[in-house]
C-alpha cells in the first residue's frame, strides 16, 4: 500500500479536449476510515464518454463536476481494510470511485461500491459485464427493439459499447448488421473477428452514400453512440418505422456548447420514425439477467470483446483523449 | 361553370419563401371527362405547410413536385359532370385536388377525391374533421400518449393542427396545456377561448425561461409544429421519460437545404425521452372513429375550432407564405 493518495482534480473547464490545464494531480495523505468504514484501493479505471460530458457545466444525467472536485468516473477498488461488515480485505468492488488511488466506503443505503462475483476480471466487470455492456445490451433490446431480420446500422462501432451492440444485433437474428468505425484496422476487426456484415470507414468514406448502398432499402435501426455528420447520414437513409437509439455522441461532447444538431432529424416526420435516449442507470433492476445472458453469449463464443489498457494513474487524462481520437479499440481502461 | 381552367404551375423552385416567380398562373380549357370519369371544380384549397416542403427538391414524405406540375395540395371540389357510377353532380369531395379549377376524377382503386358527409362545411372537412384534427388526434394520442397529470407544450399552438392539438391534451386531461404562438392576440385567443393553462408568445418573451417557469418540474409532452428554438427551448426543458411529438418544422421549411438541426437532442439521452415523427396517412383506417369522437367533442363544446378564409384561387400563393409569417390563425383555406 502506498503511503500517499494521488487524486485527479478539475482545476478548469476544457474549451474541447482535455489539455494539460484542465486536471491537476494532487498528492495528500491516504484517507483514514472511520468506524464502520473500509478503505478501498482503486486498482482500474473506466475511461467512459460521460467523463468529458460532466467536465462541462452544461446539463446531462448528473450535474457536472465542480471546480476543485475529484474526477468523477468508474472504477474497480480492492478493500484494503475494513471496518465494515460485508467488505474483507482483498474484495474487488466496483462503482464511482473517482480518479484516486485510493476511496472509503461503507455498507449504507447509498453505497457506491459493490463487491464483484469472484474470478471476474476487472476490465470484463466494467466492460462487456459492465456499464458498456448493459448499455448495448438495453439500448438494443429495450430502447431499439432489434428483430429478426433488421437491418442495423451501429456507430462508434468499434468502441467498447458499440462493438457489443453489434454482435448482440446479429445474435437475435438482424439480417445485417453495419459499422460506423475510423480506419481500416478498426473495419477490418468489425467484419473478419466480430461477425459485422459490413463496416464504413468514416475517416475515408462518404458514409451517407455507402449507407445507401449498404442498405438500400433503408436503416430499420440506428444505434448511435456518435451523432454530427453521421447520425444526419443515419437520418438520411432511414426506412419507414425506423429507431434512432441515442446512446451517446461523442463526435460532440468535446464542443457541446457551440454545436449544431442534426439537420436531418425531420426526416423522423417522413419516416415516421423514433429517436429515444435513454440512461443505463435505468435498468439496475434488471442488471443479473442481462449479465446471465451475455455471460453465456460470451462463453459460447458467440460475441467477442476486446479490451486495452493503459498503466498508470496519471495517465488517465490522456486515456480519456483517446476515445476522442478514435484512439482506442473496445473498452479502454486505466490500470492505476 | 367558368370556360376555363386555372392552374398554378410550379415555375421554379423558392430559396425561401414563395415569391412571384415560383408559381405561374396558366390559363386552359376546361378538361373534358372520359367515359367513366367525373369533372369535378375545386371549391377550397386547403393551405398547408407540407405544400411548401413539396417545392424543395429534398426528400419528404411525397416527391417533390416536378418543375411544370400543378402545386400539390388538398382540396374540396364540387362534382359537376359525370359519368361515374358513384359521383353525382352536386356532391362535394374531398382529396388532391391540387391548385387549380378543375380536375377529372373516376371511382378507380386510387381514385383522389372521396365524398364528404352530406352537411359538413368543407373548411370543417379539410381542418378540425381533416387532417389537421386527424394529425392533432393521432399524435397526441397515439404519438405522444399523453396521460392524465401531463404537463403538455404545443408550439404553433394557434394554428390549425395545433389548436386542435393543445384542447384534446385539456380534454384528456392534461395537467397544464401551455401554448407557443406568435403575438399577443393569438395568446389570448388560446387561453381565453380555447382553455389553454397559459401561452407564450415567442415574439416577445424568452421561450426557454418562461417554459421553465411555467413547468418547473419539465415538459411531459412537446407537441411540435415548429422546430428551430422553439424545439431547443423544449428540449432543454424535458422531465424524465418525455415525449416530443414531431408534426412539423414551419419555422424549417423556408430554409431546408441551410437550417441545422435541435442542438439540445442529446438531452433526449439525459432524460430518457423518446423524440417522434408520424405520418398521419398511416392512419387512415381509424379516420372514422377519430372523426366521430372529435365531432362530439366539436358539437358539445369541449374544444372549438376557428377557420380564414382567404377569396381567390389566384390569392392561394400569399395565402400559403401566410402560414410562415404568422399571418393565420386557425385552419387556413383558399375559397376558389
Amino acid at each position: 500500500m502506498a503511503d500517499q493518495n494521488r487524486r485527479f482534480i478539475l482545476a478548469e473547464r476544457p474549451a474541447g479536449s482535455v489539455e494539460e490545464s484542465t486536471m491537476r494531480l494532487e498528492r495528500g495523505p491516504v484517507p483514514e476510515p472511520g468506524p464502520g468504514q473500509a478503505l478501498a484501493q482503486v486498482r482500474f479505471l473506466s475511461i467512459d464518454p460521460a467523463i468529458r460530458v460532466w467536465l462541462d457545466d452544461l446539463p446531462s444525467d448528473l450535474p457536472p463536476i465542480a471546480i476543485g472536485e475529484v474526477i468523477r468516473g468508474l472504477g474497480v477498488a480492492e478493500i484494503v481494510r475494513s471496518d465494515c461488515d460485508g467488505y474483507e480485505p482483498g474484495d474487488l468492488t466496483l462503482g464511482l470511485t473517482g480518479w484516486q488511488d485510493y476511496v472509503l466506503v461503507d455498507k449504507g443505503e447509498h453505497s457506491m461500491l459493490r463487491t464483484l462475483a469472484p474470478g471476474l476480471a476487472p476490465e470484463t466487470a466494467l466492460g462487456v459485464l459492465g456499464v458498456n455492456g448493459m448499455t448495448a445490451y438495453f439500448g438494443m433490446l429495450d430502447v431499439g427493439r432489434v428483430t429478426e431480420g433488421d437491418v442495423v446500422v451501429v456507430s462508434g462501432a468499434a468502441g467498447a459499447t458499440g462493438s457489443i451492440a453489434g454482435q448482440i444485433a446479429r445474435v437475435k437474428g438482424a439480417a445485417k448488421v453495419i459499422g460506423v468505425a475510423g480506419g481500416p484496422e478498426k473495419c477490418t476487426w468489425l467484419v473478419e473477428e466480430l461477425g459485422f456484415t459490413a463496416a464504413i470507414d468514416y475517416k475515408a468514406d462518404d458514409v451517407s452514400s455507402r449507407l445507401a448502398e449498404l442498405a438500400p432499402a433503408g436503416i430499420d435501426l440506428f444505434f448511435d453512440n456518435v451523432g454530427g455528420e453521421i447520425l444526419d447520414a443515419c437520418l438520411a437513409n432511414l426506412s419507414e418505422r425506423a429507431r434512432v437509439v441515442l446512446c451517446g455522441a461523442i463526435s460532440v461532447y468535446n464542443s457541446r456548447a457551440t454545436a449544431g444538431g442534426p439537420a436531418n432529424y425531420m426526416m423522423l416526420i417522413f419516416r415516421n420514425a423514433r429517436m429515444e435516449g435513454f440512461e443505463i442507470t435505468n435498468y439496475f433492476d434488471r442488471f443479473e439477467a442481462a449479465q446471465a445472458e451475455l455471460g453465456a453469449w460470451l462463453e459460447s463464443g458467440a460475441i467477442d470483446s476486446a479490451e486495452q489498457i493503459v498503466d498508470g494513474l496519471e495517465r488517465a487524462p490522456g486515456a480519456l483523449n483517446l476515445l476522442f481520437t478514435g484512439g482506442n479499440t473496445g473498452k479502454l481502461v486505466v490500470r492505476t
